[in-house]
């Protein structure tokens, strides 16, 4: 503590003493004076006629699984509680059409003639991350019950913009063909150590394979034993929305029976 | 709920079908013809050698506020949650000198040569505000024990850059004064309600005066009066930071005293 | 002249001293120190798979048209030039699929997928500023021949980005429905000074009608007569562009058939 | 040529008959129906109290100076031809406060308050560089005179923006240091050529030097040299601007009285 602390209350009668002798009126004078920064603002407008993506990610979520004890490779509570989150985010944000997670991420997307926030990049972010984050806190005990919540966790996001369908699409695709890679490496990885008694360094050495043959038969075969296990979904999660009604799916949004299942989702490239 | 509605349990199967006959090497393969869409993200680092301010602001915070039943015109309980968050960030992100909040905003100060996140903007502002967002919840019942938090609040936020010591002094001077003036007319406001007896729309009325000199008088009467009143601290706080260490103040941070002692908070203009 | 004025010879011979004593690689380490002010350089690339126009604005050509006695209500010679130049920058730069001007403003449009300067938007505009520039002045003898240029002009610009064909083409048809309506101004104005013997003072004042129904048929009837005159083809120019040969059109491009006639212009939206 | 080739005049006359059912009002509908397109135009302006710097190179200016027979190393007249054009740039542009130039580039420094084209940066830029440009055509004979001017030069740009002063002069400081380097190298390198009668070839790899002292020395001694040269000055340019007097030097900018010397470039960090 500083020799010169200032204890709140003897502050605060300095302050409130010197407030009783303004008047509201030379405030606001003093307030005019100072306004001029607000012209420091920058205009962070998204351009027109685009999709506005929002992609959150986990802040150290590495070592938060670890702490709260996720069940590897894929946790049903906390993957409930991400969709459970998106839900809120949909549920009180205008214009997003679709949303996909996996692991700690999530993405957003706003249709792309959207006026929210007059498509202003920061809000819309801000906005995002923010209310995720208040509803994972939120509904943690709906998902972990009496497992408490250890310490507020965060998330970082960005904002990216699709000017076509075909953009848009393949942005999505991306994200589930990351999603399937980590879960079938994640998946034998687990299942070495799990089941097959490896520590987690020897699945990590097993998993590093010379041939890309032998890479691609070990996992096929691994992938097919996966499947006798119970409680085997894939953990990605597609949340789509429909006048404050939101349905999450688990499934393919790569090939094109998604897409012709809801044609709401895309607008015309026009 | 549409009728070619795909439940989780099946389309999970297909999934996962599907996903036995690929490789990873073939994902890998996938994943790549998709990649390319990373480069529809835009660079948004802020100019270097300028101060990065972050500004929340809560979404709705007036029916929140009337919701969660917060004491008129300053709840403390609000206000000391809304400073432990603010400390939760402090905590968690690098580089933040000072922060200053009141009422449902609050404005974070990364020092000039932060390289914090490499300055990019996006990420300074969403992981400001879901740490924020976050720990709201976390802590709120410290503040409000067994009274409920209803639903999981959201705040907006923005970035703006300021090159010099003074035009970062403005803006929190601005911030400031804008503070003693809502302090001010809702204390005279409360007090007519509270103690006058009037309707809230009778005192709106009272304050709307025609003649600046009036104005200024009336308040200055209620000002004093309100001295008499126990916790009566102006409800605006900043927050310093010193090695993780951080120390909240209730004080005027408009003159130079404050500055004079806290000399470490702002870097030479250079 | 400062009291203290350096003439060029003494201080270059004091800087040729100083370097003297300086080696190239004790530069280095100086110029090493400096060098991190690149790092205020902003990223401006333009998002990918948007059409990308610059549009070009002559800076006081009213006045340079009044010194250079253009003549009314348009001058070929000038419009000849404008073109010139547009057709100069075509041949200069890659992956301008068309361009389009009227009066003293000219548009050109970069294909979606460019990446000449790497989408810089600062680099494609100013490059786009320059090369006009240069060249309206260097093929000023060919359209004006004995008349001297009296002082070198400027053009201002700027970046706009459109995502779709559909976005582009209203682009490009706001601006000739903005050249329709200046041309049928302009020559009504002019007929009734030319030809009508009314000061220009009159002329405006004509044409201020209160009533719609009049304006129209007032203009009809002037339109009508100046199909009479000679030389009377509209005054903007679309310049297309294949393998460096480049074509000028006086032509309508805001209904189907020019699009119809020339496919390659516009890319899929996808 | 393509078959559906449209001749100007029937084209021509296509589109006056479709005017001439044109009345102004119905062009002005349909113009109102295109004008969305504005909103896709970015806010770019320049963050507030920086210091903003337009820098123009030039392209292929090698190639350039070899077909226009520039004299090596330096030559006065290209030398002198873009001074002219800077200072053109400065009696045509408010609020430039220092220029600096050498070889084929040219920085512009705009104060730091100014607000000249609303401190818009594609506005600074492109105007900058038109400017440049047209001049450095329209000069053009003042210098070389009867030697003819090939072709349209093009230069290219960008704004970078400095927040204090110190940022300010050490970006010029960089400039010059690159340009002492340049400078130094070619006078070596041209003097080993055209005096020491070393093939281009031979000079260039007898300017690759292992050692760093070898290297010193060896520099150091045709610098000696070089002082002996008639028309030896550093070919860098300085233009300061005073109420549209301009004035070129030649001198050191890297040091303190150059800036003593002339207080009135730099404005307060405040």
């Amino acid at each position: 503590i500083e020799p010169n602390y200032h204890c709140i209350v003897p502050l605060g009668k300095t302050l409130v003493k010197s407030l009783a002798s303004l008047s509201i009126s030379s405030s606001v004078m003093a307030k005019s004076k100072f306004e001029y920064v607000r012209n420091f603002e920058a205009d962070d407008t998204c351009l027109r006629n685009c999709y506005i993506v929002v992609r959150l990610d986990g802040r150290n979520f590495h070592k938060f699984a670890e702490q709260h004890k996720f069940i590897k490779p894929n946790d049903n509570r906390a993957l409930g509680l991400l969709t459970r989150s998106a839900v809120s985010v949909m549920e009180e944000l205008e214009d997003i059409v679709i949303a996909y997670g996996q692991s700690d991420e999530f993405s957003f997307v706003f249709k792309r003639t959207t006026n929210w926030f007059k498509r202003r990049a920061s809000k819309l972010m801000t906005h995002v991350a923010s209310q995720f984050s208040s509803s994972y806190v939120f509904y943690w005990k709906e998902f972990f019950g009496d497992q408490p919540l250890l310490y507020p966790p965060g998330f970082d996001g960005r904002v990216v913009l699709y000017p076509t369908n075909r953009n848009l699409r393949d942005y999505l695709s991306w994200r589930q063909a990351d999603c399937h890679i980590n879960n079938l490496y994640n998946t034998v990885f687990w299942t070495l150590v799990q089941r097959g008694g490896l520590t987690t360094a020897q699945a990590e050495e097993r998993l590093k394979v010379k041939d890309s043959n032998t890479h691609r038969s070990k996992h096929d075969e691994t992938v097919t034993k996966r499947m006798k296990l119970p409680n085997e979904e894939e953990k990605d999660v597609n949340v789509t929305r429909s006048r404050k009604r939101v349905q999450a799916y688990h499934c393919d949004i790569i090939g094109e029976q998604f897409w012709e299942e809801h044609p709401g989702i895309l607008e015309d490239d026009s």
